[in-house]
């Protein structure tokens, strides 16, 4: 087990917030995630939050409020931070919507990227590994969510393989990868050309291609200036109901993307997971 | 009444959190404060949040939750920036203790700062006037409340004229600004060197001195680390006990100065001052 550092701990809803970092082998470089441990004992249910583009684990610990629920039902909440920094990649801090802070959650196959930026292993494998040896969870007992960027990470990491994480939502994610302005950049630069690749990272196309988990919630706000252009409701709505994949889309009037909305609607995600986790 | 620019507005918990900036008379300068109108019509009872040093009106309405209180109580949260910003008064960008960010909630009477930090007029008159013409609250159920220095402003404006709030708390404030180093170095500057003078803007002091409200709740972590040095609740404690000035004042053990136990206590902080405005 690697050795982690301690770089933050707050008291918060009687339990703790705590941010760590460690020299994670599957990214070849030192990797945050943060915990909120509710006051319970555990072994307790895990949610995993993922991240949108251009954040830390950061955003997500100060600005949604969801200790408070993760306090209220007993949830430990891990966010990882959402991608690699600091591994010398080739253009990885050149923009905003490709490398650092934009991993898309992909294991990358082709170079440069494929050295560090293998998010799946860290997340599902590595991560999933250390955070069982160190905190009160139950392994069996584990969820997965996530916004926008980060909510596309929740979708295709449960849709790639169902036995990971026994409940699934996402807050206004990109629901079809291949099939928007992002993934379009970003999936040939980590993927290289063959579209079948880019299929497997995308959640409408996963659904579309069979993978099945036993229910998904999507919360999406109406006046998010995302919602045509990149994330796409429409796309996962019709893979479900072409596939039979049950799925819960609420419609929001007038909530944009930000974490306005996340703050809006975590309650009720942990609420969910809480339910489903026991 | 002057022209308010809408430089934000987002749904959030049913209502609209909103920020606006104005030219502002009292201070003569352009001033940014937010409101949180919740979902219930108006006239609502509304409550002040003024934040501490280095803040801005940001901080408290991203990262402390309130206003699913306030949308839960039907509470307007008002919460104005910390001090004038862009006037260029000599020294008032040089340290981040005094001058932008770091008013102390003060009316000035000393040159440089006399001309542009009014901030108690700007507060308790101007700007309540704007909110009371703009936004769906009831002027006569008003409380104020504030975090560290904005504690201290909580403080000291409602005890230096208790007809303007019906209703105090704070939540880590400095209670003694006369005898902490942050005082130590700002009042002089701000008021000249009269001690008389700055004992009018020292929550002790002013309750040593006969000010009265009918009672104030503060809440304190215990693992603040500036809880000797700058806060010191034991004099408020001491002031309002000789006094017969009725006080909560509740300590809690593990919370450090920052959101983290702002976001855990601001919920029953909305719900105290709900049930006194009615």
């Amino acid at each position: 087990m690697p050795q982690l550092t301690r770089e933050e701990a707050h008291r918060c809803f009687g339990g703790t917030q705590e941010v760590f970092s460690y020299a994670s082998e599957a990214t070849g470089s030192r990797m945050r995630f943060a915990v909120y441990t509710p006051p319970q004992p555990g072994p307790r249910p895990a949610l995993w939050f993922l991240s949108g583009l251009t954040c830390t684990e950061q955003n997500v610990i100060t600005k949604a409020g969801a200790q408070r629920a993760c306090a209220e039902h007993g949830v430990v909440l891990i966010c990882p931070d959402t991608s690699p920094r600091g591994t010398q990649t080739p253009g990885d801090t050149e923009s905003w919507d490709l490398g650092e802070g934009a991993s898309y959650y992909v294991d990358a196959t082709a170079a440069p990227w494929a050295k560090h930026y293998r998010m799946e292993t860290w997340i599902t494998e590595e991560l999933r590994a250390v955070v069982a040896a160190h905190f009160p969870v139950d392994p069996d007992r584990q969820g997965i969510t996530g916004h926008s960027m980060g909510g596309h990470g929740a979708l295709v990491l449960a849709l790639r393989d169902p036995s990971r994480y026994r409940s699934l939502s996402a807050l206004s994610p990109i629901c079809a990868l291949s099939r928007c302005p992002w993934g379009e950049k970003a999936l040939p630069a980590l993927l290289g050309d063959d579209p079948a690749a880019w299929a497997r990272w995308d959640a409408a196309a996963l659904i579309r291609a069979g993978a099945r988990v036993p229910e998904i919630l999507v919360d999406q706000g109406m006046a998010d200036p995302f919602l045509e252009g990149q994330l796409k409701p429409e796309l996962l709505e019709a893979a479900c109901a072409a596939a039979g994949q049950p799925l819960t889309l609420r419609r929001h009037e007038g909530y944009d993307h930000g974490y306005y909305f996340v703050a809006s609607v975590i309650g009720a995600h942990v609420a969910w997971h809480a339910e489903r986790l026991g």
